[in-house]
């Protein structure tokens, strides 16, 4: 990681939607109230022309950069937003916000109903993209942002900044979607389906009306992350990180417990998570990615996108690999919206997004500062660019 | 399919050790009783040299090919057993059996214990690939089987065959190995890791004594068979059976529950499953797999190997995928024993094994018949050799 970095930042808390005033769904239903939790890093300049909005993908938080106490525990995406680094806090005014249905300080199906004065649980409303965005938004309003510099995400986090351009390009000049999707596959959908169930069958979930009472399914939840950390992984980085190695030793008796590093890895990341993370919110995000296909919406206008787009994706990404990228730079370009295609070269799979690399950082750097396009070494069919 | 196939069969139940004369397991743990589940096909020649042993997969059983009763629910590989198919059985006599740890008439962990009167449970040893060929050996004896024409097997069923040969190889004159692995990659063993701790971590496991109990670990073991079945299609094929249809149709409300088609069907085979298939089967059966690795066996003396394999493997598959056939067929090259790697194309994934294919049953017919090696188009790197 690059010396330096962001010093101690701290998490604000807004209510942005009131029940004088609630947040009006997509699906109808009205919510309030919705409070928001974010971070800024860097200043915003006199003409509040340096924004540049961070939407987190599944599992993260507002916390994105520095730290809250402890210097080496740091924001998750604290190798790309710092002091020189390519999302330069010296140069942009960095805004990120626990998205609306999280759990980390933003309402979601955790929080309480005002009308029962019970947490939400199942009875919290069905969320779209754009709900989200309508509370991202808002924030932005709050903070005087008309527009911004640029957005940027990774996965989940891809699809806000996709749909967010799509519906109000004149608040973005550059879109940066990081292993994004615009229609997840079957089997995207079937591995959250894999997870959503092994949350929703758990004993303990009691129909999602487990916040009130003694136990989670935490079960449940723990089985989803490790399923998730599969697929974030490729068969490669896997056998780089673990290949068959035993805790016990290649001499050691069979066990039915964990004995191969890589059962270990996985159980660590189930424990690890259900201590943060909270299974209502898993199924909500979720859901809401299964269902997200902007580019079938028949109010879109591509004839009005502004917006430059640049999709980024991992070789070795088989979540959402560069055929994700590759459609939706497709389904841009073919309505005449300036869109491009970066493909990296990196083992590590989906989370080679949240990972350092020269060329990824120097690909995203170019697009948020550069006013012409990127350097493109070699072209491949259908307009994608590649590097490197 | 093929018109005919066999008609009605049974499954016949022997004992093949008994409490005077127990199974010495690998890990010196003796067991017994152990029963057998079994069926054969066809007539066995006068001098008995036209057996087949056909070895199954993970979640197979003892009935291979025709029906028990109602001639439209046939055996797992009804595809490829019976008259005029690739295992004719106007010429082979084909044996099929429920491995050891199985729960579908073979001594397994839901088995009673002689000693407490009570389930095994947990208290079942721990197997190896060597502990299940004992029993189908000692069943060949039963039979008055010495030697094999073929054995074939797929997936599990493979790792079967391989190890068999390799141990014994003055039993097995062909040995035809689908989709099957010798070293199980760290991916691989993270898969079962996730299925295994949904089952372990399920509040009705009861540390595996539910089998006396009034509930199961249901929940656990359908989302094992759920992400079973993700793995065993490809990303192409779930894209052809279903792609992002609804049940609802496309303009049906949001819901939380299943409505992909593929959500579905994967709530279909898990549901279907916990009817048949034993959590403790499922935790020992994937468990000996992840430790399976006998190229790496010390007392490994390839050459004395005179066995002729063939491995065949399906291009879309992502489970044990072409590389697994290349690993084993390269490792058994490098030993000189006569070892040749098919790449079948296909887009179904893992469960192409499990499916008609012109070229895979004809491959697998020549294996088994020919006295010459087959046919090969054309060459590809590391003596591996690739048909159409």
């Amino acid at each position: 990681m690059t010396a330096g970095g962001l010093g101690r930042v701290e998490t604000r808390r807004v209510v942005l939607f009131a029940e004088d005033g609630p947040l009006r769904l997509q699906s109808g239903a009205a919510l309030a109230p919705v409070e928001v939790a974010y971070e800024t890093y860097g200043t915003l300049d006199a003409a509040g022309g340096n924004a540049v909005f961070v939407c987190h993908a599944l599992s993260g938080d507002a916390h994105a950069a520095g730290h809250h106490g402890d210097p080496a525990q740091r924001g998750w995406w604290d190798t790309i937003i710092g002091p020189g680094r390519p999302l330069d806090t010296e140069r942009y005014f960095v805004v990120c916000a626990n998205l609306l249905g999280g759990c980390s300080g933003t309402t979601g199906p955790a929080s309480v109903d005002p009308r029962t004065g019970r947490a939400y649980g199942l009875r919290f409303p069905l969320l779209s993209v754009r709900d989200l965005l309508a509370v991202h938004r808002a924030l932005l309003r709050h903070l005087g942002i008309a527009r911004l510099h640029a957005a940027i995400g990774g996965s989940l986090g891809g699809m806000q900044v996709l749909q967010w351009a799509l519906d109000h390009p004149e608040e973005i000049e550059r879109a940066v979607l990081v292993c994004a999707s615009a229609r997840l596959s079957a089997q995207n959908i079937a591995l959250t389906a894999v997870a959503r169930a092994a949350i929703m069958g758990d004993p303990e979930f009691h129909g999602g009306d487990y916040l009130d009472g003694p136990s989670r399914p935490r079960h449940g939840l723990s089985v989803a992350r490790r399923l998730g950390h599969v697929t974030y992984l490729s068969a490669e980085s896997m056998r780089r990180k673990f290949d068959r190695r035993r805790r016990g030793g290649p001499g050691a008796q069979m066990t039915m417990g964990s004995d191969f590093e890589v059962e270990h890895y996985l159980d660590h990341q189930g424990e690890s998570f259900v201590e943060r993370f909270d299974a209502l919110s898993y199924l909500y995000l979720t859901r809401l990615m299964d269902y997200f296909d902007p580019f079938a919406d028949p109010t879109l206008d591509l004839a009005r996108v502004s917006t430059r787009f640049l999709a980024v994706s991992f070789d070795s990404d088989w979540r959402f690999g560069s055929e994700h990228s590759r459609h939706l730079v497709r389904s841009l370009s073919a309505g005449g919206v300036e869109a491009r295609h970066v493909e990296i070269a990196s083992p590590w799979g989906h989370d080679s997004f949240l990972l350092e690399g020269e060329e990824y950082h120097r690909v995203v750097a170019e697009a948020l500062g550069a006013e012409q396009p990127q350097r493109v070494r070699r072209a491949l069919p259908d307009g994608v660019a590649r590097l490197g």
